[in-house]
Parts: structure tokens; C-alpha cells; sequence
């Protein structure tokens, strides 16, 4: 895939960071799993942050079945965005300030999962994208469990990234001023685990735990 | 300010973990200047990412003026979202696994800051607040690099705040299962900053520059 733009996906501002590549867009997405989803209900819009997986051409989230959100999003127009920050540039002039990011918003219509197992092997799939290994080790999941869960998924039809990387540009005659300019990575670092006090005696976190990384 | 709900801010879901006061809503929004402002345009949702700073009861965002977003949210309806991702909740079944985070949406009309000594006082507030001191080691800023920038203001009176913390909560019949369960933490880490290659010789970075955190 690398989709020619559309009017809602082609990047307006600074189109040089542009990327409509289908690589560019599936890393970003698989790097960080928290997004927010823009809908509108009522007239007005809403943001709301959730986790998202990706499967393919597909992106999905979930929740409860009587999330407010879900409920607005079901078979209308979303914009899901998922940004993975990653630093703060620093310039010689205020203007010229800037942030490094990778950032990917996705448009379309939010379709349910309706079939059972289709529902049950997308949460196999966020799981095992999260943590590999850890669906076969958790108890089962319950009929009443998967009922109580809406899935929602969105194709990567009409989709576009904005990535900004490396440090500051100022203005040519900035460069001589005695002004420190630079770059603060940020990174998302995972801490490690800690173990939940009922936790049966005896029982290590697996390896999934310590292997678990975002961005 | 500790607002009753309204019929957009009031949490629906898992409620317990609803907040409407000031003290929380302020500390999360000063916590990660890194945002989503949610807009309607052409009668569908966006959701862009942008960097929002707090000054009392407002918080603010801007741009070129050329920005779409920025063009799109004035004076009409967006919905921002501040959210902090704190970890990763892994419990005994799936359906009971979670995340962490502290997140706030603010709902209402984005209003544009016309006078120029106002857009200047909001620029260095920007700027103090992620490094303070930095504005006065700045070269000037230029009179077409103020024009050039649009800056959009929310008030706060349509807020709300959604935090959860802590571990699993499990089925009780599940804790007997010899499942590991616990939280991998994470956190947004500073790394050492990286100077702009044309820093002039023996410029170090500013105190505010190791100072720097988010989250």
C-alpha cells in the first residue's frame, strides 16, 4: 500500500514530513498501542483515548459494550490518531522551536466486529501483540466476557503519517548568536514489573512481561 | 473550581475513576504539554496532535497560520484530551486486563487570541513553562514570525478528568489460578539532550534544558 491523499489525509503544513508509505504507517501504529478516537455525537466533537492493535489493513479498539464512545463511533466517520513523541527540538528563536514525533491519523467508518469468533481471535491478537505468549496462559475467556465487549475496527483506507525527526533549523543569521540549541529526546521507557501482591508464591512474571516495550 | 459534570463531561464508564476537581485536572494537563485537539470539518471528525500549554483556567495551542486545524477550530466546537500513560495492567484473564493513565478532556469554544501583546504573553508563557528562563536567552521574536502564528484558547468550565492506578482487579475465583499478574509502569523519560551540531564552541545547555520532564 501507499495510497495517493486524499483532501482529509494530505498533509497541508510542512508536506515535506509527509509520509503515505504503508511501512511508514504500520510502525508508527505498531510502536505505540494508546490512540485517541475523534467522533462526533450530539453535533460536537470527541476525543477519546484507547488502546488500538493492528491486524493487517486494520486497525481495532474495544471497551464495554455500553461505552459511550463505542456506542457514537459504531458504523460513522472517526479519525483515529496515534502520535509516539519523541523529543522536544530547541531552537535559537522562539518561532523555530519544535517538537520530533512520528504521528499517524487514520479516517474512515468504525465497523463492530459482530461475529463471535471474529470477536474472540481480534482479542487473541491484541493480546498477543501486547504480550506473545500470554492468551494460552490466561483462564479463558467467558461467553458472558466476549458479550460484554465491543470491538470496533477501522480499514487503513485513507490514512496518513507526519514524522519530524532531528534537530533544530533556524534562521541563517540565528546560527551565530550564543544560543544554546538542541535536541531532548523523549523516549517511553517500561519500568519493571510489578508483581500484583496476590500474586500466588512461586510465580515469575514471563517473559513477555520484561520484553514489553512501547515507541 | 470543582465543576459539576454536564452531560459531556460526566463519566460514564467505571465512574469511580471520574474526577472534576481543579487540582487534578490541572496537574494532568500540566504534566504533558503533548495533546489531541478533536474539531469537525466538512461535517466529519479530525483529531490532530499539538503541543498545549495552561495558564489558569485556559489552556492553549498554536500554530502556523496557515494551519488547517488552527483555521478549522476557531471559534466553533473541539474537545482536547491530555493523557498520561502510566502502565500497562496485566491481570488472570483477559478481560480484566487494563491500562494506567491520567486523561483529561475539555470541551468548548476555541477562541483566537488577536492582540499582539497577548499572542507575545502567551508565546513566552509557552516557552517559560516548558524551560523556564529559556525566553529571555532567545533572540527576539520577529513581528511577521507573531503574525505568522495563530493561537487558539480553551476555557476550562466543560472539563473532566479520568485516572486509574494501581493493579488488577480480578474475578475472585481467579486468584487461586497460578497466572502472574501485576503492572509494567512506564514513564516518559528525558534523555541526555543532544546539541544542535552548529552550537558555537563552548556554549553548554541551560539548567532548564536537564530540567526538562514530562509525565
Amino acid at each position: 500500500m501507499s495510497k495517493a491523499p486524499t483532501e482529509r489525509t494530505r498533509v497541508k503544513r510542512v508536506n515535506e514530513n509527509a509520509k503515505y508509505d504503508e511501512a511508514t504507517i504500520h510502525a508508527i501504529l505498531d510502536a505505540q498501542p494508546m490512540c485517541t478516537v475523534g467522533y462526533v455525537f450530539n453535533g460536537t466533537p470527541y476525543v477519546t483515548p484507547t488502546l488500538q492493535w493492528r491486524e493487517g489493513n486494520h486497525i481495532y479498539w474495544h471497551g464495554s459494550a455500553a461505552s459511550r464512545m463505542l456506542e457514537a463511533c459504531e458504523e460513522t466517520q472517526v479519525c483515529v490518531n496515534v502520535t509516539v513523541f519523541d523529543g522536544m527540538v530547541m531552537a535559537r528563536s522562539a518561532f523555530e522551536h519544535s517538537c520530533n514525533y512520528r504521528s499517524v491519523m487514520a479516517f474512515g467508518i468504525a465497523r463492530k466486529v459482530v461475529d463471535r469468533d471474529q470477536k474472540e481471535a481480534r482479542l487473541k491478537a491484541m493480546v498477543e501483540q501486547l504480550f506473545p505468549g500470554r492468551w494460552d496462559m490466561l483462564r479463558a475467556m467467558k461467553e458472558k466476557e466476549l458479550k460484554a465487549t465491543t470491538i470496533l475496527g477501522l480499514e487503513l483506507n485513507e490514512v496518513s503519517a507526519k514524522v519530524r525527526s532531528g534537530g533544530p533549523i533556524d534562521d541563517e543569521d540565528d546560527y551565530g548568536l550564543p544560543i544554546w540549541a538542541g535536541v531532548i529526546p523523549l523516549q517511553m521507557v517500561a519500568l519493571p514489573a510489578v508483581d500484583d501482591p496476590r500474586t500466588l508464591a512461586g510465580l515469575v512474571a514471563p517473559e513477555h512481561v520484561g520484553k514489553f516495550k512501547i515507541g
